[in-house]
Protein backbone atom coordinates (compact mmCIF):
# COMPACT_ATOMS: atom_id res chain seq x y z
CA UNK A 1 0.00 0.00 0.00
CA UNK A 2 1.59 3.71 -1.29
CA UNK A 3 2.48 5.36 1.37
CA UNK A 4 -0.85 7.88 1.45
CA UNK A 5 0.89 10.82 3.59
CA UNK A 6 4.32 11.67 1.39
CA UNK A 7 3.98 13.48 -1.84
CA UNK A 8 6.27 11.76 -4.60
CA UNK A 9 7.87 13.50 -7.07
CA UNK A 10 9.40 11.62 -9.80
CA UNK A 11 11.37 13.79 -12.26
CA UNK A 12 14.26 13.87 -14.96
CA UNK A 13 16.58 17.39 -15.82
CA UNK A 14 16.39 16.48 -19.54
CA UNK A 15 12.39 17.34 -19.00
CA UNK A 16 11.38 20.84 -19.22
CA UNK A 17 7.88 20.22 -17.50
CA UNK A 18 9.75 18.24 -14.93
CA UNK A 19 12.34 21.44 -13.68
CA UNK A 20 8.61 23.65 -13.88
CA UNK A 21 7.12 21.32 -11.22
CA UNK A 22 10.15 21.17 -9.35
CA UNK A 23 10.08 24.92 -8.64
CA UNK A 24 6.81 24.61 -6.94
CA UNK A 25 7.61 21.26 -4.73
CA UNK A 26 8.04 23.99 -1.35
CA UNK A 27 4.37 25.77 -1.81
CA UNK A 28 3.06 22.09 -2.70
CA UNK A 29 4.14 20.71 0.34
CA UNK A 30 3.51 23.64 2.20
CA UNK A 31 -0.34 23.69 0.70
CA UNK A 32 -0.69 20.46 1.09
CA UNK A 33 0.78 19.72 4.69
CA UNK A 34 2.49 17.01 3.41
CA UNK A 35 6.10 16.49 2.68
CA UNK A 36 7.44 16.10 -0.81
CA UNK A 37 10.28 13.02 -1.54
CA UNK A 38 12.45 14.23 -4.28
CA UNK A 39 12.57 10.99 -6.82
CA UNK A 40 15.31 10.40 -9.76
CA UNK A 41 14.01 8.48 -12.49
CA UNK A 42 14.83 8.02 -16.45
CA UNK A 43 12.50 9.34 -18.72
CA UNK A 44 13.83 7.68 -21.39
CA UNK A 45 13.39 4.49 -19.30
CA UNK A 46 9.95 5.20 -18.66
CA UNK A 47 9.32 6.04 -22.22
CA UNK A 48 11.11 2.20 -23.42
CA UNK A 49 9.00 0.52 -21.02
CA UNK A 50 5.77 1.90 -21.60
CA UNK A 51 5.69 2.28 -25.81
CA UNK A 52 5.71 6.37 -25.35
CA UNK A 53 7.83 8.88 -27.29
CA UNK A 54 9.36 12.29 -26.82
CA UNK A 55 5.69 14.66 -26.96
CA UNK A 56 8.09 17.25 -29.05
CA UNK A 57 8.63 15.51 -32.40
CA UNK A 58 5.37 16.25 -33.75
CA UNK A 59 6.31 20.08 -34.97
CA UNK A 60 2.93 21.65 -33.92
CA UNK A 61 3.12 20.66 -30.49
CA UNK A 62 6.90 21.77 -30.69
CA UNK A 63 6.24 25.27 -31.19
CA UNK A 64 3.36 25.35 -28.76
CA UNK A 65 5.45 23.48 -26.12
CA UNK A 66 7.89 26.46 -26.42
CA UNK A 67 5.18 29.13 -26.06
CA UNK A 68 3.67 26.92 -23.29
CA UNK A 69 6.92 26.99 -21.34
CA UNK A 70 7.72 30.14 -21.38
CA UNK A 71 4.26 31.50 -20.67
CA UNK A 72 4.15 28.70 -17.70
CA UNK A 73 8.46 30.45 -16.55
CA UNK A 74 6.66 33.87 -16.71
CA UNK A 75 3.56 32.90 -14.70
CA UNK A 76 5.85 31.34 -11.61
CA UNK A 77 8.89 34.24 -11.97
CA UNK A 78 11.50 31.46 -12.94
CA UNK A 79 13.91 31.84 -15.77
CA UNK A 80 13.80 29.72 -19.08
CA UNK A 81 15.54 29.33 -22.40
CA UNK A 82 15.42 25.90 -24.40
CA UNK A 83 18.84 24.29 -24.11
CA UNK A 84 20.58 23.84 -27.05
CA UNK A 85 21.65 20.94 -25.76
CA UNK A 86 17.59 19.18 -26.06
CA UNK A 87 16.95 16.63 -26.06
CA UNK A 88 19.69 15.04 -23.87
CA UNK A 89 20.51 11.95 -22.39
CA UNK A 90 20.73 12.53 -18.92
CA UNK A 91 21.59 9.15 -17.98
CA UNK A 92 24.48 10.55 -15.71
CA UNK A 93 22.96 13.38 -14.23
CA UNK A 94 19.85 11.09 -13.24
CA UNK A 95 22.93 8.88 -11.51
CA UNK A 96 24.38 11.69 -9.84
CA UNK A 97 20.79 12.66 -8.33
CA UNK A 98 20.46 9.02 -6.89
CA UNK A 99 24.38 8.99 -5.62
CA UNK A 100 23.05 12.18 -3.84
CA UNK A 101 20.12 10.40 -2.69
CA UNK A 102 22.06 7.64 -0.76
CA UNK A 103 24.54 10.18 0.24
CA UNK A 104 22.44 12.64 2.05
CA UNK A 105 18.71 12.47 0.79
CA UNK A 106 17.85 15.96 2.40
CA UNK A 107 20.48 17.41 0.00
CA UNK A 108 18.23 15.88 -2.61
CA UNK A 109 15.98 18.57 -3.97
CA UNK A 110 18.56 21.85 -3.57
CA UNK A 111 21.02 20.01 -5.81
CA UNK A 112 17.64 18.73 -8.37
CA UNK A 113 17.11 22.06 -8.44
CA UNK A 114 20.58 23.57 -8.67
CA UNK A 115 20.89 20.57 -11.83
CA UNK A 116 17.53 21.73 -13.47
CA UNK A 117 19.05 25.48 -13.26
CA UNK A 118 22.14 24.41 -15.28
CA UNK A 119 19.95 22.94 -17.85
CA UNK A 120 16.93 24.79 -18.26
CA UNK A 121 18.23 28.64 -17.18
CA UNK A 122 22.02 28.65 -17.88
CA UNK A 123 22.08 26.56 -21.43
CA UNK A 124 24.82 24.47 -19.38
CA UNK A 125 25.28 20.70 -19.32
CA UNK A 126 24.09 18.56 -16.75
CA UNK A 127 25.98 15.33 -17.26
CA UNK A 128 29.04 17.49 -17.36
CA UNK A 129 31.43 16.01 -14.23
CA UNK A 130 32.58 19.91 -13.40
CA UNK A 131 28.61 20.87 -13.71
CA UNK A 132 27.50 18.10 -11.35
CA UNK A 133 29.96 19.30 -9.00
CA UNK A 134 28.83 22.33 -9.01
CA UNK A 135 25.38 21.96 -8.47
CA UNK A 136 26.53 19.40 -5.10
CA UNK A 137 28.57 22.57 -3.79
CA UNK A 138 25.68 24.77 -4.31
CA UNK A 139 23.13 22.62 -2.47
CA UNK A 140 25.86 21.33 0.41
CA UNK A 141 27.11 18.55 -1.00
CA UNK A 142 30.52 17.16 -0.81
CA UNK A 143 31.37 16.69 -4.79
CA UNK A 144 34.47 14.37 -4.67
CA UNK A 145 32.25 11.61 -2.98
CA UNK A 146 29.43 12.00 -4.38
CA UNK A 147 30.80 11.65 -8.51
CA UNK A 148 32.87 8.78 -7.03
CA UNK A 149 29.79 7.09 -6.48
CA UNK A 150 27.54 8.02 -9.54
CA UNK A 151 29.36 4.72 -11.10
CA UNK A 152 28.93 2.50 -8.19
CA UNK A 153 26.64 -0.41 -8.85
CA UNK A 154 24.00 0.14 -5.83
CA UNK A 155 23.69 4.16 -7.00
CA UNK A 156 22.79 2.42 -10.91
CA UNK A 157 20.48 0.18 -8.57
CA UNK A 158 18.97 2.61 -7.18
CA UNK A 159 18.07 4.75 -10.18
CA UNK A 160 16.83 1.41 -12.14
CA UNK A 161 14.51 0.79 -9.27
CA UNK A 162 13.06 4.72 -8.67
CA UNK A 163 12.04 3.78 -12.53
CA UNK A 164 10.37 0.62 -12.50
CA UNK A 165 8.73 1.84 -9.29
CA UNK A 166 6.99 5.15 -11.43
CA UNK A 167 6.24 2.36 -14.25
CA UNK A 168 4.47 -0.03 -12.14
CA UNK A 169 2.65 2.94 -10.48
CA UNK A 170 1.07 3.94 -13.83
CA UNK A 171 4.12 6.49 -15.42
CA UNK A 172 4.58 6.77 -18.88
CA UNK A 173 5.87 10.77 -18.44
CA UNK A 174 7.53 12.86 -16.65
CA UNK A 175 6.76 14.32 -13.90
CA UNK A 176 5.30 12.18 -12.51
CA UNK A 177 3.74 12.91 -9.02
CA UNK A 178 2.08 10.26 -6.80
CA UNK A 179 0.07 10.92 -3.54
CA UNK A 180 -0.67 6.97 -2.61
CA UNK A 181 -2.90 5.37 -5.26
CA UNK A 182 -3.18 8.86 -6.72
CA UNK A 183 -1.42 9.82 -10.00
CA UNK A 184 -1.08 12.76 -11.27
CA UNK A 185 1.45 13.77 -15.02
CA UNK A 186 2.47 16.86 -15.43
CA UNK A 187 3.33 20.20 -13.98
CA UNK A 188 -0.36 21.51 -14.86
CA UNK A 189 -2.09 19.43 -12.29
CA UNK A 190 -0.29 21.02 -9.62
CA UNK A 191 -3.46 22.61 -7.98
CA UNK A 192 -5.49 19.74 -8.93
CA UNK A 193 -3.26 17.50 -6.34
CA UNK A 194 -3.54 20.08 -3.81
CA UNK A 195 -7.19 20.61 -4.09
CA UNK A 196 -7.39 16.79 -4.64
CA UNK A 197 -5.73 16.06 -1.11
CA UNK A 198 -7.51 18.95 0.75
CA UNK A 199 -11.09 16.83 -0.44
CA UNK A 200 -9.70 13.39 0.57
CA UNK A 201 -7.93 14.65 3.80
CA UNK B 1 -4.10 40.50 -36.68
CA UNK B 2 -6.65 37.68 -34.62
CA UNK B 3 -8.93 39.64 -31.84
CA UNK B 4 -7.51 39.58 -28.71
CA UNK B 5 -10.52 40.63 -26.85
CA UNK B 6 -12.42 37.21 -27.56
CA UNK B 7 -11.80 34.11 -26.24
CA UNK B 8 -11.75 31.16 -29.09
CA UNK B 9 -13.05 28.08 -27.66
CA UNK B 10 -12.19 25.16 -30.93
CA UNK B 11 -13.78 21.91 -29.43
CA UNK B 12 -14.77 18.47 -30.78
CA UNK B 13 -17.99 16.86 -28.78
CA UNK B 14 -16.20 13.62 -29.07
CA UNK B 15 -13.19 14.63 -27.06
CA UNK B 16 -13.31 15.00 -23.10
CA UNK B 17 -11.09 17.52 -22.20
CA UNK B 18 -13.10 19.62 -24.63
CA UNK B 19 -16.20 18.50 -22.32
CA UNK B 20 -14.39 19.55 -19.02
CA UNK B 21 -13.59 22.87 -20.15
CA UNK B 22 -16.89 23.74 -22.11
CA UNK B 23 -18.35 23.41 -18.62
CA UNK B 24 -15.73 25.87 -17.37
CA UNK B 25 -16.56 28.59 -20.35
CA UNK B 26 -18.59 30.81 -18.47
CA UNK B 27 -16.55 31.09 -15.53
CA UNK B 28 -13.65 31.61 -17.92
CA UNK B 29 -15.76 34.74 -19.61
CA UNK B 30 -16.53 35.94 -16.07
CA UNK B 31 -13.19 35.97 -15.02
CA UNK B 32 -11.16 37.61 -17.65
CA UNK B 33 -14.20 39.77 -19.12
CA UNK B 34 -14.00 38.27 -22.52
CA UNK B 35 -16.64 36.77 -24.33
CA UNK B 36 -16.19 33.22 -25.38
CA UNK B 37 -16.99 32.33 -29.14
CA UNK B 38 -17.63 28.59 -29.34
CA UNK B 39 -16.25 27.31 -32.14
CA UNK B 40 -16.85 23.82 -33.44
CA UNK B 41 -13.93 21.88 -35.00
CA UNK B 42 -13.59 18.56 -36.69
CA UNK B 43 -10.57 17.11 -34.29
CA UNK B 44 -10.31 13.98 -36.77
CA UNK B 45 -9.39 16.67 -39.41
CA UNK B 46 -6.75 18.35 -36.95
CA UNK B 47 -5.05 15.15 -36.33
CA UNK B 48 -5.10 14.42 -39.77
CA UNK B 49 -3.40 17.80 -40.46
CA UNK B 50 -0.99 17.82 -37.89
CA UNK B 51 0.32 14.17 -38.25
CA UNK B 52 -1.06 14.11 -34.55
CA UNK B 53 -2.85 10.86 -33.22
CA UNK B 54 -5.04 9.90 -30.43
CA UNK B 55 -3.43 10.65 -26.80
CA UNK B 56 -5.16 7.06 -25.98
CA UNK B 57 -3.89 4.34 -28.20
CA UNK B 58 -1.13 4.06 -25.18
CA UNK B 59 -2.52 1.81 -22.99
CA UNK B 60 -0.54 3.27 -19.53
CA UNK B 61 -1.82 6.65 -20.70
CA UNK B 62 -5.42 5.48 -21.34
CA UNK B 63 -5.41 4.31 -17.53
CA UNK B 64 -4.20 7.47 -16.36
CA UNK B 65 -6.83 9.66 -18.18
CA UNK B 66 -9.63 7.71 -16.93
CA UNK B 67 -8.84 8.33 -13.44
CA UNK B 68 -7.58 12.07 -14.44
CA UNK B 69 -10.98 12.79 -16.42
CA UNK B 70 -13.46 11.08 -13.08
CA UNK B 71 -10.95 14.16 -10.85
CA UNK B 72 -11.12 17.14 -12.83
CA UNK B 73 -15.23 15.55 -12.92
CA UNK B 74 -15.29 15.71 -9.42
CA UNK B 75 -13.14 18.70 -9.11
CA UNK B 76 -15.53 20.75 -11.37
CA UNK B 77 -18.51 18.89 -9.82
CA UNK B 78 -20.16 17.33 -13.27
CA UNK B 79 -21.03 13.98 -14.78
CA UNK B 80 -18.83 11.70 -16.02
CA UNK B 81 -18.97 8.63 -17.74
CA UNK B 82 -16.47 7.04 -20.66
CA UNK B 83 -18.79 6.54 -23.59
CA UNK B 84 -19.17 2.76 -24.80
CA UNK B 85 -18.86 4.78 -28.43
CA UNK B 86 -15.66 6.21 -27.65
CA UNK B 87 -13.57 7.27 -29.79
CA UNK B 88 -16.25 7.76 -32.14
CA UNK B 89 -16.39 9.66 -35.35
CA UNK B 90 -18.39 12.92 -34.59
CA UNK B 91 -18.66 14.90 -38.03
CA UNK B 92 -22.44 14.61 -37.84
CA UNK B 93 -22.26 16.10 -34.50
CA UNK B 94 -19.67 18.60 -35.36
CA UNK B 95 -21.97 19.63 -38.77
CA UNK B 96 -24.86 20.06 -36.56
CA UNK B 97 -23.08 22.44 -34.64
CA UNK B 98 -21.92 24.77 -37.64
CA UNK B 99 -25.41 24.62 -38.67
CA UNK B 100 -26.75 26.09 -34.95
CA UNK B 101 -23.86 28.68 -35.71
CA UNK B 102 -25.47 29.55 -39.20
CA UNK B 103 -29.08 29.73 -37.75
CA UNK B 104 -28.41 31.10 -34.21
CA UNK B 105 -25.22 31.49 -32.68
CA UNK B 106 -26.37 32.52 -29.24
CA UNK B 107 -27.97 29.32 -28.88
CA UNK B 108 -24.57 27.54 -29.68
CA UNK B 109 -23.15 26.97 -26.24
CA UNK B 110 -26.17 25.86 -24.64
CA UNK B 111 -26.48 23.58 -27.74
CA UNK B 112 -23.13 22.68 -27.50
CA UNK B 113 -23.12 21.69 -23.66
CA UNK B 114 -26.36 19.66 -24.02
CA UNK B 115 -24.68 17.34 -27.00
CA UNK B 116 -21.40 17.23 -24.47
CA UNK B 117 -23.67 15.83 -21.36
CA UNK B 118 -25.39 13.11 -24.01
CA UNK B 119 -21.91 11.92 -25.07
CA UNK B 120 -20.06 12.25 -21.68
CA UNK B 121 -22.95 11.56 -19.06
CA UNK B 122 -25.47 9.99 -20.66
CA UNK B 123 -23.84 7.12 -22.69
CA UNK B 124 -25.82 8.84 -25.39
CA UNK B 125 -24.95 8.72 -29.23
CA UNK B 126 -24.57 12.70 -30.04
CA UNK B 127 -24.23 11.46 -33.96
CA UNK B 128 -27.85 10.31 -33.83
CA UNK B 129 -30.69 12.47 -35.50
CA UNK B 130 -33.07 12.41 -32.41
CA UNK B 131 -30.52 13.16 -29.76
CA UNK B 132 -29.34 16.24 -31.60
CA UNK B 133 -32.69 17.51 -32.12
CA UNK B 134 -33.47 16.61 -28.37
CA UNK B 135 -30.37 18.87 -27.64
CA UNK B 136 -31.39 21.90 -29.93
CA UNK B 137 -34.78 22.15 -28.37
CA UNK B 138 -33.46 22.01 -25.03
CA UNK B 139 -31.07 24.92 -26.03
CA UNK B 140 -34.54 26.53 -27.50
CA UNK B 141 -33.76 25.75 -31.15
CA UNK B 142 -36.16 24.39 -33.92
CA UNK B 143 -34.73 21.38 -34.37
CA UNK B 144 -36.96 20.46 -37.90
CA UNK B 145 -34.85 23.48 -40.07
CA UNK B 146 -31.35 22.51 -38.13
CA UNK B 147 -31.22 19.15 -38.54
CA UNK B 148 -32.30 19.71 -42.50
CA UNK B 149 -29.34 22.31 -42.91
CA UNK B 150 -26.84 19.31 -41.86
CA UNK B 151 -26.14 18.87 -45.26
CA UNK B 152 -25.80 22.24 -46.65
CA UNK B 153 -22.45 22.69 -48.46
CA UNK B 154 -22.30 25.91 -46.44
CA UNK B 155 -22.56 24.28 -43.20
CA UNK B 156 -19.80 21.61 -44.45
CA UNK B 157 -17.77 24.74 -45.56
CA UNK B 158 -17.80 26.53 -42.15
CA UNK B 159 -16.89 23.45 -40.33
CA UNK B 160 -13.84 22.90 -42.76
CA UNK B 161 -13.42 26.68 -42.19
CA UNK B 162 -13.07 26.51 -38.63
CA UNK B 163 -10.86 23.45 -38.62
CA UNK B 164 -8.35 24.97 -41.05
CA UNK B 165 -8.16 27.95 -39.01
CA UNK B 166 -7.74 26.35 -36.00
CA UNK B 167 -4.86 24.58 -38.02
CA UNK B 168 -3.08 28.12 -38.85
CA UNK B 169 -3.41 28.87 -35.54
CA UNK B 170 -1.11 25.86 -33.97
CA UNK B 171 -3.91 23.56 -32.94
CA UNK B 172 -2.78 19.66 -32.92
CA UNK B 173 -5.77 18.72 -30.46
CA UNK B 174 -8.65 19.82 -28.23
CA UNK B 175 -9.83 21.90 -27.18
CA UNK B 176 -7.76 24.04 -28.93
CA UNK B 177 -8.50 28.13 -27.28
CA UNK B 178 -7.02 31.42 -28.43
CA UNK B 179 -6.74 34.66 -27.01
CA UNK B 180 -4.86 36.80 -29.79
CA UNK B 181 -2.07 35.24 -30.81
CA UNK B 182 -1.88 33.21 -27.92
CA UNK B 183 -2.93 29.31 -27.99
CA UNK B 184 -4.22 27.36 -24.83
CA UNK B 185 -4.76 23.83 -25.28
CA UNK B 186 -6.27 21.89 -23.08
CA UNK B 187 -8.73 21.95 -20.27
CA UNK B 188 -5.68 22.24 -17.77
CA UNK B 189 -4.59 25.62 -19.36
CA UNK B 190 -7.85 27.69 -18.15
CA UNK B 191 -6.31 29.22 -15.18
CA UNK B 192 -3.39 29.72 -16.50
CA UNK B 193 -5.38 31.77 -19.52
CA UNK B 194 -6.97 34.11 -17.11
CA UNK B 195 -3.60 34.62 -15.42
CA UNK B 196 -2.22 35.70 -18.80
CA UNK B 197 -5.39 37.71 -20.10
CA UNK B 198 -4.97 39.74 -16.26
CA UNK B 199 -1.17 40.08 -16.86
CA UNK B 200 -1.28 41.57 -20.62
CA UNK B 201 -4.78 43.42 -20.25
Amino acid sequence: MPDTRTIDFFFDIGSSYSYLAATQMARISQETGLPVRFRPFLLGGVFKATGNDMPAKLPAKARYMLEDMTRWAGDYGIPFQLNSRFPLSTLRTQRALCAAERLDATKLPAFALALFHTFWAEDGDPTNDAEIAKAATQAGLDPAPLIASIDAPETKDLLRANTDEAVARGAFGAPAIYVGDMMFWGNDRLDLLVRSVRRTA
